[in-house]
C-alpha cells in the first residue's frame, strides 16, 4: 500500500487534478491521498493558504474580508467548474469559510490556524467529489474522526503518539481516502496546523500509521539533484540517496522535503519516493535506509550562507576542565543556537547562524565570555557559509578530502574551517560568504563534472 | 640582561661545569643562571632528584637511607673533587641532606617536596661556589628570602603573583646570581616544587620579573626539530618559532619545553632561545611571539596517540538547543577531560584521552548518554592518534590542507577526523593508531623533504 502526497502547483486546477486522478488510479496500490490547499497556476498567483492568511489578519483586524472570501470561493469555483463537479460542493466550502470566519477570536493564533486548515479541509473534499465524479470510490477523510491529534501549538503541532495507532485503522476503510494534510486536532477539538511543508508531514505520519510500503511525494520537479540547478546548468539527477545523505543537503539549502517530514517514514523504514506530478515517467528520487555506493564517494554539495563565529583563546585553555561546557552554557543563556564548535589547543570557535545576533548581542557575549571565562581573546567573524558535501561513499574512501580541499585550492577559495570526522557521510568546509558559489562549482565539477575524452 | 637556565645533563659533572661557566662569563649579560639537580653523567646513571626520591620513601617507610644519602653526597663530591672546590662545601650539603631527612613526616607530600627541592638547592650553592673559585662574582639565591612564594600544593605548586615584584629587587644584586630552580616557599615557608620541568618554570618566572631580554635555556640538543628525530632521519631544525606554535607542537609529543614553564615568559613577551650546553655555537631555536614566514606554511609535525572518540547520533540532533551543553555536562560529572568535538549535523563525537576510561566507566557513559539524552546511537572507538600540522604560515597560504590530505592518501591512510579552523596555525588529523608513524612521515615528507633535482 503506498500513500501518496501532492503538493499545492499539483492541486492548482482542474488540468492538475486530471494529472493526480490519473496518476492515482493508474496504481492500484495508492490507496491514501494526502492533499495541499490548491497552489499556484502562474508565477504571479496567490495561493489558496496566502489568501486564507490575508483573511484571517483581516479579521482580528475586525476588517471586513469580502475581497479574500470571495478570491477564496473563486478559486474553488474555477476547478469545480474546468471539472463540472456539482453545484453543491461550492455552497458547503462557502459554508465552511463563514463559519470559521465567525469563530472565536480570544485566541488570535489558534484562529490564523483553524483559517490556515481550510485549505486542505476543502480541497481534500473537493479532491474526493471529483474521484467520485470519475466513478471511482473515494472519501473525504477528516483528521478530527480518524484520530489524527496533536499538541496545542499553533502553527507548530507536534503529532500525539497514540495517533499513529488511530490511525491504523484507516486501512479497513474502502476505496481512496482522500486526506487533508497541514493540520490536526488537540484533545480538546480544537484545530491547529503543522509548520511549513505541513502536508508533507501529514503523508509521512498516515505512512507510518498505515504501516504503508512507500510514501510518494509528488512535487513539480523531477528529481532532486545533486547541486543546486541555479548555480549549475543541468546538474546530476540523484536516483536514490539515504535519509541521513537527505538530511545532511537539506541542512544546507537543499529544500525539496521539510527534515521533519522525513522522521515518522524515517523511523519506520519507509522509503520516500520524490516525483513529478507533471512528468510522472521520470525516475524521481528515492529517500531510503540504505542504498548501495556504487556511483563514486559524494552523492551531493549543498551550502548555507548566514553563519558566523565566535572565537575564544585561552593560553592552556586545553588543562581547563569544563571550559567549553561553561562557554556552551554562556551561549545558551543568551537564548543562542549553535551549530559546531571546532577546538585547537588553546581556542574553540563556536559556528552560529548569525540572524541570532545584533551589535548589542553581540556586546553582551563579548563582556560575559571575557570577564567569566578569563579568555585572553574573543572575536566575532561575519559572513560565514558552510558547504557540505555529502555521501554515504565517503567513509569507505580514502583521498576525498584530498580532492575537495584540492579542488577548493584550485579555485583559489581558502578555507576557513572544516569540520570532519563526526559524521560517516559528510564533510563540511566553512568559507567566506564571496567565496560560496565558487567552492560549490568547483567541488561539483571535481566529483560530478564528465571526464574529458 | 638574560637569566639562563642549565638543566641536569648540563650540570652532571665537574667537566659540565665548566662548559657552563664558559658559557655564562662569554656573555655579560647572563646575569641569572637557574640550575636544575645533578642528571646523568651516562644513561645508566640515576638523577639526583630520583636518588632523593627513593631517599624520601625509605624515610616515609621508617627505613634507614643511608644508601641513598651516601650516593647523594657522592655525587656531590664527585663534582667537588674534579672542580678542587673546597672540603667544607661538602658538609655544608650533608648537613643540609640531614636536616631534611629529619624533617616534620605527617605529611608525606610535603616531605617528599622537601627531599626532592634538595637536589636543585644544593646544586645552586655548588655552581655558585664553583664561579666564586674562578674568580667570577656570584651567589647563591635562596628563593625564599628572594620572595619566590607559591601555592601548598606538592608536586604541582603554582607561583603567586607578588613574587612577581619580590624578584624584581634581585636586580640590583652584584656579579652572578645562581637560583635553584625547581621549588618555592608556600607563605608559611614550607617548601613545595612545581611539576614535571620545574626548573624550566623558575627561569621563566625569573625572567618575567626580572623583565630579563631573553630567556635562554640549555640542554643537550642543538635545537628543536620539525617531526619527532626517532621518526625522520636527521630532521630539519627549526630556527625560530612562535609561542602558538611551540605550545601546539608540544600537545600532541614535543616535549622539549614544558608548555607550563613558556606561561611567564609568554605573558611578559620575552623570547626563549633553547640551546645546547655541548655545542653553544648551534645557533639552537628561538621562541618568540611573532615571525616571519618564510619557509613555507608548515614549521612542525606533530602526533600523539591513546585518544578514543564518543560518537553520538540523534535524528534532528541539530534542533535541540542545549544538546552538545548536555552531553558535555554528562562527561564532566563522571571526572572526563575532553580534547575536541567534531559533529555533523544530526551526530557528535567527543575526543577524549582513553587512559582516562575502563570497561566500567565506558559502560556508564553509554548508558547515560542513552538514557539522559535519548541519543539514537551511541559507540565508543578506540586506539586512536591526532596528528598536528603546525605553522604561522597555514592561514595565509591555500591549499596547505590540499598538500596535507593528498600526502594521507598517497600514504594510504585514512583520515578519521579534520579538526581545522578554529587554531590559526594548526591542523588537526585524527587517523587510527596503527596508521600514525606512516601518515607523520607522509606529511614531513610533503612539506619538508628537498624537492628531487
Amino acid at each position: 500500500m503506498k500513500v501518496v502526497k501532492f503538493g499545492g502547483s499539483s492541486l492548482a486546477s482542474g488540468k492538475q487534478l486530471e494529472k493526480v486522478f490519473d496518476i492515482v488510479i493508474s496504481d492500484p496500490e495508492r490507496k491514501v491521498v494526502v492533499v495541499s490547499a490548491p497552489g499556484k497556476r502562474y508565477s504571479e498567483d496567490t495561493k489558496v493558504t496566502d489568501l486564507l492568511i490575508e483573511c484571517a489578519e483581516k479579521c482580528l483586524k475586525k476588517e471586513d474580508p469580502k475581497e479574500q472570501v470571495n478570491a477564496l470561493i473563486d478559486r474553488y469555483a474555477a476547478i469545480a467548474d474546468e471539472l463540472s463537479l456539482p453545484e453543491g460542493l461550492i455552497n458547503e466550502i462557502k459554508k465552511d469559510l463563514t463559519s470559521r470566519i465567525n469563530a472565536d477570536k480570544s485566541k488570535p493564533d489558534r484562529f490564523m490556524d483553524l483559517l490556515k486548515a481550510a485549505g486542505e479541509d476543502n480541497n481534500a473534499k473537493l479532491v474526493a467529489a471529483f474521484f467520485r465524479e470519475k466513478g471511482v470510490e473515494a472519501s473525504y477523510i477528516d483528521p478530527k474522526e480518524a484520530g489524527l491529534f496533536v499538541t496545542a501549538e499553533p502553527g507548530n503541532a507536534q503529532v500525539l503518539p497514540e495517533s499513529y495507532e488511530q490511525l491504523f485503522d484507516l486501512h479497513e476503510r474502502p476505496g481512496i481516502l482522500v486526506f487533508p494534510g497541514f493540520f490536526g486536532y488537540s484533545k480538546e477539538g480544537e484545530v491547529y496546523t503543522f509548520s511549513r511543508s505541513g502536508s508533507d508531514i501529514t503523508g509521512s505520519i498516515l505512512a507510518n500509521a498505515l504501516k504503508a510500503d512507500l510514501y510518494e511525494n509528488f512535487t513539480d520537479v523531477d528529481a532532486v539533484y545533486a547541486v543546486n540547478p541555479s548555480l549549475i546548468d543541468r546538474p546530476k539527477e540523484i536516483k536514490e540517496l539515504t535519509f541521513r545523505e537527505m538530511r545532511e543537503l537539506s541542512y544546507a539549502g537543499f529544500s525539496v522535503l521539510h527534515d521533519e517530514a522525513l522522521v515518522p517514514a524515517f523511523r519506520a523504514g519507509i522509503p520516500v519516493h520524490i516525483k513529478n506530478t507533471n512528468n510522472p515517467q521520470a525516475h524521481g528520487t528515492r529517500i531510503v535506509a540504505e542504498r548501495d555506493n556504487t556511483n563514486g564517494p559524494v552523492i551531493g554539495v549543498a551550502s548555507d550562507e548566514g553563519f558566523c563565529s565566535i572565537y575564544v583563546s585561552k593560553y592552556l585553555m586545553n588543562r581547563e576542565i569544563g571550559f567549553g561546557r561553561k562557554l556552551l552554557s554562556i551561549l545558551e543563556d543568551l537564548g543562542l543556537s549553535y551549530e559546531h564548535t571546532p577546538s585547537g589547543i588553546d581556542d574553540l570557535s563556536v559556528i552560529l547562524r548569525e540572524n541570532q545576533l545584533n551589535a548589542k548581542k553581540e556586546a553582551e557575549i563579548l563582556h560575559r565570555i571575557k570577564t567569566e571565562l578569563h579568555a585572553d581573546e574573543v572575536k566575532i567573524k561575519h559572513s560565514l557559509a558552510l558547504i557540505m558535501v555529502v555521501g554515504e561513499g565517503m567513509r569507505h574512501n580514502i583521498g576525498t578530502m584530498a580532492r575537495a580541499s584540492k579542488a577548493l585550492a584550485k579555485a583559489n577559495v581558502n578555507i576557513d574551517m572544516i569540520n570532519q570526522g563526526s559524521s560517516e557521510v559528510s564533510m563540511m568546509f566553512g568559507v567566506k560568504q564571496v567565496d560560496e558559489v565558487r567552492a560549490v562549482k568547483a567541488i561539483y565539477d571535481e566529483f560530478f563534472a564528465a571526464v574529458p575524452v
